[in-house]
């Protein structure tokens, strides 16, 4: 694996912050971009690896996103699913044609005792991305959501229970003996990136489990680079998925106040959008830097207008 | 498992002897039948326990087989296959998007810790054949097939280099080692079958590996019911498959007579097609009764039809 010499480095869960993760790589272009992917969504079903975050990343940067679904492959087809059903397989998480094929690929090379870093990186070769999309880490981690309904291994809230049940914790098991991939940590170290983006992806479930592996806080604050968080939430709802409705069961406000305050220790600046100008103050008061844009991402020009607004935004910002 | 009151056991590799396996079923009806299926042909491929003939003879059975590929699916589907060329996986040996789907099942009930027959009944069941098609054992055993170009898995010989290379012997690894399964072994207890039909199938990759198991000869040979070979080849060439190209190679003739000759320790008939009624005579003289019939299966009719005249056949026979 190469050494950190990306510009960038951006910080993503899955389908929201792959949106500001193609804007980031279509402005910086080939080897200026490292992405990390969050893998504490990653589970084992019907036999096989799978880590959506990272795929959703591959997909949506390959061209390959199935913009009519939001998630998973473009064309996909779902023979397999169909034949699952017939023979009583689960069905609820759904697995297309083509999509399998990764996965097989996965779980082989991982029993062929390759790491996730190294499946990542063949994937990402044929994908044609080369070096772009990094597991955060080649150890298991698995986000656990206690709920009203009992505590819920990530997939089965998110997609069985399509988020109904009220959160009242989120935890990552394995974390505190996970270790951040090492083209994680080259990317962070001497000489450093430019600057940190976190994706406006949702926090419990898709960054605080990258931040909360061995050593990654401290990699972060020893950062000479500016650390950037872009919002997930615009006027106190998520543009997708279950950010704001999470937030709120855990006891907090939904609005980019509450972003910048769960942030607080980390970020060096906020970008939030426009419908939330009126925050920008209480923020800055805060403490952080506040950029005022358009963040919600419709067309492909917003997607790198939007990469350019925050890494101009990061340029003028220094370290907390 | 219920105790072995089937009037018929048929052994059966794939395609050639799932014609007649199919003519037997619709003959004798649900609960009469038990066929054994060859698993000397198992293997494991995309991560994936694959049982060839077993899958052949249940999707034969449940009339879903491809008649226009010949082997597989009918209404198959290939995204996984096309999704897996663009990542570099093997592709040589066809899975289907629907056929995926027993792959699974079976794969992830194994590791469960079911055995290959507890599998194969479940699969039975979804398919509407409960308790008709049974693993020759659950132990491992794997056809090597030993070639002019060096000792091949079965699948390689097979499907990978079909069947080019000339063949210098065969074997059966593990089969020392492993055991008939125990519905095999009740279907051929007290009380017994009416009779053992070795269906038309590669007597050497289908057969053989039957027998090879641990007691199965000898569990034949203190049978009170006939056993009747049902020759694979017609006229000194095999309907389908390599049968007269390997006994060729293996330095046999090809003909009915050197089937005779490969099962006479164990046949106590053999039933031939007209185009080799002339050999009759000679087959008879060398201690083994036989009937000749039309052993070339176009038609449903013409499987049931093969099925009662064999059966009928076995009903004049007396042990040897």
């Amino acid at each position: 694996m190469r050494g950190g010499a990306e510009r960038v480095v951006a910080l993503s869960g899955g389908v929201g912050g792959a949106k500001l993760a193609l804007g980031l790589h279509r402005l910086v272009g080939e080897g200026g971009l490292a992405i990390i992917a969050n893998t504490g969504d990653d589970f084992v079903h019907h036999g096989l690896h799978i880590s959506p975050d990272v795929d959703t990343l591959i997909y949506t940067l390959a061209g390959l996103n199935n913009r009519e679904l939001g998630w998973g492959r473009e064309g996909e087809t779902w023979s397999y699913m169909e034949a699952c059903a017939e023979l009583g397989l689960e069905t609820w998480f759904r697995l297309g044609d083509h999509d399998l094929a990764v996965h097989v690929l996965r779980t082989l090379r991982l029993k062929e005792g390759a790491t996730l870093s190294e499946v990542t990186a063949e994937l990402c070769a044929r994908f044609g991305l080369p070096g772009l999309i990094w597991p955060m880490s080649d150890d298991p981690v698995s986000t656990m959501v206690e709920t009203d309904q009992g505590v819920l291994p990530f997939q089965e809230y998110f997609v069985r229970h399509r988020c109904a049940p009220v959160v009242r914790a989120v935890h990552y098991r394995g974390a505190e003996r996970a270790r951040p991939s090492g083209r994680f940590l080259t990317a962070l170290r001497d000489p450093g990136p430019g600057a940190v983006v976190v994706c406006p992806s949702n926090p419990f479930l898709s960054i605080l489990p990258i931040l909360s592996l061995q050593g990654v806080r401290e990699a972060l604050g020893e950062l000479r680079a500016p650390l950037v968080v872009v919002s997930p939430v615009v006027g106190g709802e998520a543009i997708k998925g279950p950010t704001a409705k999470m937030m709120r069961e855990l006891g907090m406000d939904s609005g980019v106040e509450a972003i910048a305050a769960l942030y607080a220790d980390l970020a060096d600046g906020l970008v939030i959008d426009a419908a939330d100008a009126a925050l920008a103050p209480v923020i800055e008061r805060s403490g952080i830097p506040v950029l005022v844009t358009d963040t919600v991402m419709h067309t492909l020009q917003d997607r790198i207008d939007l990469a350019a607004a925050t890494l101009r935004f990061a340029a003028t910002l220094e370290r907390g």
